[in-house]
């Protein structure tokens, strides 16, 4: 804390002496690389690839069909070629010269119709880009089995020229592995983003349907360049107004923004919505006129659109209603509303984040498999069940939720969290693609080895077909999107690895590094290094070796002190996950503790509960530890949680050196952005280590490892700090009692 | 409200068939004419004007003295002329040609030093802009007394360019009348803006001190540009922890970024910061605990912020603590902080926006000047009293505030709002500046004919000079600024009047066309018509003849049937204010009243008093008379309220259409969203008819006047008709309980 404050506090000094001297350098200009583009900049190429690019890429020939999406498809390739070779391509009605690009589907287009492309495989999504002689010239062929696929097609044929890749000869063919990509919008109707951390949301609600940003455009854009292809508009925690035919009008302005780009709407809906909205006594499932109420209004939105994905719910879940109101189980809530949208095709994605909050409750994160895995078979075809990567709530890490691969007769689907609720929010350096390719990774063993998460939410394990995967965005207003130009590469890995979950996250993070900033190789090499490592340094100065939710209440911030009251239930506080006392840490869940390790597949189970087996960075998720205990390391776990923290410090610090050394390489304003957050990481960092640190000894009363500065101030000073207003402060009160304190040491 | 909301939801349907066709027309851009440059845009001159320009303005001799404000100046010269010249302009250290621009300060540049000016009596601020020969060249010399002097001459300068005149020869001279030109900025530090309706706040603090947008310096140079000095940073509704040492960290690094274009930063802090910052028991403004406390932390303040401005106080009203809470006077409250101040020159903005909210109160619109009247000359000097335009609450029109002259031995500072609070907020086309100059102009009469409003505020009345004029801020994070282009006018005109509250609204309104849109007589003339009918609209549609306040409890919408209840005190209710009943409508404020009308001086009183000489515009703010009453026009008051409504909506369409009529002139994203606000506006203006029409005569009884048709819903359906979610909708929750009702006829 003490370094935080400090800083805080001394830059009234700092830069009341300095700034008067630098500030005129912060160029004012308007429309400077303010990260609006994301990773669709199309710079100048130049020198060799500029003259091979011109070559290959000489003139467009988008056939007559003009569909929205064909006209997307090729003002994006127009965009993007004019952009990178400095000058407009020309289209032609025919092929004339070598380096000629034709693009559309073999229905449309009846120069590909005669072409063997090797779309028959591809599906509805898929593409092929291919060089080919046709005519006697030498031709780029890009083409999908529908316009959607020519549009993804053009976006990965831009990204070969974005990543300096050649464009001939080429045989590129991609089919999408999970059939609906979507994302998660937690925005309320009144602007605001629960667990948004980039200005509001980008939904004007009050200014459609009348006005149409081109803002939407621009985001069903990068949506469409992922390969995104839903979005659920509205938060969660959600408001009945949004199925009322004002909002309903608003939705349909919007979907009709999106469907060109191949997004498809989403909505959320409360569970009492018969009662809120359509004044019946009751929202039991098994009630005909509850039934007929979902029959009617469903059928009023697909009037309003007509290509309606579905409803994603959250029920009985913090406060939200739900079946269990009326003793009904969660299959026969979410069948209810999949029985009204079955006739159109739509689904429901059902979330599996249900727990009560029971002061009584052994242990949180047993029960979502405890009311779903007796249910696996019960849920209608189109009820896809929505499953977070882990048991708990999107920690810094978790080992992977036990569900996976737990119901062979059940679709399901796998809910990451694009936004950064728990691993520093807006200011932090986070690449989640590391996160996410462990937990699609995972193996659950459910059919033996090799049963992956990937495989089971790509249906491959259980040879499914209405597949899914949802991120929880993390996009609102501000300019940039995601209030820092690296949160805009989770979005990109979430879209990359929804397309193909077992891609890597390495490879993925170049093409972004490349795509949003240069493809200078002493640029990328340090960056995605630094980005590669990001999600670990958190985990280690937050939540190392297995803990979680050691957190204050605003998700920001070390808390681990926080202690069940009358307030606060058990698991909602962080004592409950840490069990941190005098004999050890570490949440017991063998058998002799909760024995949540009998959820996973036996061989998981086994090795999970074996002490000496389990993964070391999910020790104290499994395992109540003495502190004493000795690791493979051979550190005591008290001296290996501390050099944890100190470790992850280090690597903030490195991070931010390494980004100081790179200047050269970036504009101004996207260098200062990511210098200045990384200073803020790491004061938040520095934070984490000493609060942690002071509050753990406190419990062990050991003494520090060799080398290790003791926290500068006391458990006390940490306990007492707070930070007033963070984003999602509820009102204009503040989250704390204003602090005078004159500045600590 | 029937067709309010039928075209909400026949957009659903009509939206559905033809937006397929129409949006990838919407070009997507990134960074089109999105309304961030609002009136900076600097764009190229053609033809017989681009030759003239360009001869003279050959080159720039900004001289050697090198202040962060003289490069701001020398910055903006560059690309104000880069921009409209299409090419760089040379800077040399002397003049070399005929053409030159020199621009500096006689005691910063030898050149100026010698010749005679005429900046002797301009001031700090002031300054000329004048054509000489100078060693035998053509030169225009930019200068002031001090460097912000130069800044403002050179946008004055810039300006001449942008609205197309001539560049010689110039001998303009300016010195501002008001010294304190002030924005107030209602944003929380939660990053939410009370009043807002242009996104959050523009000041973000969570990434301050380490992150300094450059949106802050494109700020600063708006504000210069029209003479803006000073911005509160924070809501008079205010947070103790804007004075903790942790913010005012951060308030440091704004004031450090704002400081180069000569603007001053002030705070406000809650009354009672004593005790919730500074642990005391008490804030009593005579316990010297207290005043210790206070100049304690007005050093603090100083030692981050040099040139800290002063103190903005909200006390003693609408729950803000006070010295009532002590038995003080609203003077003692205001001279304990005024005493702090003094040594560093700070001041303290003391509002005179004062009221309890009492059921036995008789007239609210009395309060404020009997509180504060009594009390003139008990201020400190520098104490500026700041007083509403209106003794109510800045309603679409209120006659000017009888405390203005009534304080001669007093400062007075007159506060206006930007944001559009109760005139249609983000969406309406309201500008403003007929309003503002109604109240400039209007005569007080306290020191007899010519002692106008103006007079008071800039000191020329009784002889004061530490004049004040502030205005609430209409800016956020929404990339256009203010939520419209057309609210940018609104920022615009208030910073120009404040610097000349003599000067032309309408002249004002046309360089604002001109500089943001296009200097086309075919565009200008129509755009100025139709902003200068604008005000006069929303009064018709929304509370013509002198009646306030019949707004919905979000401020906005009708709501005239709100009566005062249990929850609701009389005067935040609307039939508080309408009076109306089945004799007559209007508050009788005469003798026979609330005897307001004797807070002003005898002449103004006897005017508003006789029902004969009171300005029909007036007339039920000051009277209450029968419905049958006859106007001037020979209408009754009932036939002339309705048509009223009818005529601000035909106003309405009226502007609508001649917007349409302008395409050709306007870049199509700022064109299609003024189209859509205006479309938002007239459903707006059609509900406010409607409905207030529906309640009138539900009271009045009376046959509606020959051709206007009555009302198409039921008075019952419009006091049902709610929307759920407007800006400022505390938390997730809406307003109201969710509408599934079948669409209206």
């Amino acid at each position: 804390m003490s370094q935080f404050i400090q800083a805080a506090r001394r830059c009234a000094t700092v830069l009341g002496a300095t700034a008067l001297l630098t500030l005129p350098a912060l160029s004012a200009t308007a429309h400077a690389n303010d990260g609006y583009r994301i990773w669709l900049r199309y710079v100048s190429v130049h020198g060799a690839w500029l003259h091979r690019y011109r070559r290959s890429a000489s003139e467009l020939v988008p056939g007559r069909a003009r569909s929205p999406t064909l006209s997307a498809a090729t003002e994006e390739l127009e965009r993007g070629l004019s952009g990178m070779l400095g000058r407009p391509v020309p289209s032609e009605p025919a092929i004339t010269r070598n380096g000629a690009i034709v693009l559309g589907t073999p229905h449309g287009t009846p120069l590909l119709r005669s072409l063997h492309l090797g779309l028959r495989t591809l599906g509805k999504q898929g593409y092929v880009i291919r060089t080919l002689q046709i005519h006697g010239h030498r031709v780029t062929v890009i083409a999908g089995n529908t316009d959607v696929g020519v549009l993804y097609g053009v976006f990965r044929f831009l990204r070969q020229m974005q990543t300096r890749q050649p464009l001939e000869p080429l045989a590129i063919a991609s089919r999408p592995k999970i059939r609906h990509r979507v994302l998660d919008f937690w925005d309320n109707l009144n602007g605001s983003v629960e667990r948004g951390y980039a200005g509001d949301s980008i939904w004007k609600w009050r200014e459609l349907p009348e006005y149409l940003s081109p803002r939407y455009i621009d985001f069903a854009r990068a949506c469409a360049s992922v390969g995104i292809n839903g979005v659920v508009l509205n938060n969660v925690n959600a408001s009945p107004w949004i199925v009322t035919p004002l909002y309903l009008a608003k939705v349909a302005a919007l979907a009709n923004v999106l469907r060109p780009y191949g997004i498809r709407v989403y909505l959320t809906v409360p569970f009492s919505a018969p009662i809120t909205v359509g004044k019946l006594s009751s929202a039991d499932p098994l009630d005909p006129a509850v039934q007929a109420w979902w029959r009617t209004k469903v059928a009023e939105i697909y009037r309003a659109v007509p290509d309606f994905g579905g409803f994603l719910m959250k029920a009985d879940s913090e406060g939200e209603p739900g079946p269990e109101n009326y003793g009904r189980t969660q299959a026969q809530g979410a069948n209810l509303l999949a029985r009204a949208l079955a006739p159109y095709h739509g689904i429901v994605m059902w979330r599996a984040f249900v727990y009560s909050t029971n002061p009584h409750s052994e242990d949180r994160v047993r029960q979502s498999y405890d009311i779903f895995k007796p249910l696996d078979g019960k849920f209608d075809r189109n009820v896809i069940v929505q499953v977070k990567n882990g048991p708990l709530d999107f920690q810094p890490r978790e080992p992977f939720h036990p569900l996976f691969g737990a119901m062979p007769h059940t679709h399901l689907m796998l809910e990451l969290e694009i936004t950064k609720e728990y691993l520093g929010q807006q200011t932090s350096l986070v690449y989640l693609g590391t996160l996410y390719e462990e937990v699609l990774r995972a193996d659950t063993w459910a059919r033996g080895p090799g049963s992956t998460v990937a495989r089971v939410i790509d249906g491959s394990l259980y040879g499914q077909h209405d597949t899914a995967i949802a991120g929880v965005a993390n996009i609102g207003s501000d300019r940039n999107w995601c209030g820092s130009i690296f949160n805009q590469s989770n979005w990109y890995v979430f879209g990359r690895l929804a397309w193909n979950p077992d891609a890597s996250a390495r490879t993925i993070a170049a093409q972004w590094v490349r795509m949003t900033f240069t493809n200078a190789a002493g640029f990328v090499r340090p960056v995605v290094r630094m980005m590669m490592g990001s999600r670990e340094a958190v985990v280690d100065y937050s939540d190392p070796l297995g803990l979680a939710s050691q957190m204050a209440g605003t998700h920001y911030g070390p808390g681990p002190w926080i202690a069940p009251s009358k307030h606060l239930p058990p698991d909602w506080s962080d004592t409950y996950y840490s069990r941190a006392n005098a004999e050890g840490i570490g949440f017991d869940r063998t058998a002799s503790g909760s024995d949540a390790v009998a959820q996973y597949a036996p061989h998981v189970a086994a090795e999970f509960a074996s002490l000496k087996h389990c993964p070391e960075n999910l020790l104290l998720w499994f395992h109540h530890v003495p502190w004493t205990y000795r690791l493979a390391s051979g550190h005591t776990v008290w001296d290996s949680l501390v050099l944890h923290y100190v470790r992850g410090v280090a690597a903030v610090k490195r991070m931010r050196s390494t980004w100081r050394g790179l200047s050269r390489y970036v504009d101004p304003r996207r260098f200062q952005l990511t210098s200045a957050f990384l200073t803020i990481q790491l004061h938040e960092a520095q934070w984490w280590r000493d609060a942690s640190i002071a509050y753990f000894h406190s419990i062990s009363h050991l003494p520090l490892p060799p080398g290790v500065a003791p926290p500068p101030d006391s458990l006390k000073a940490y306990e007492a700090f707070c930070i007033p207003y963070l984003e999602g402060t509820p009102g204009n009160g503040a989250a704390c009692p204003p602090d005078d304190a004159p500045v600590p040491r």
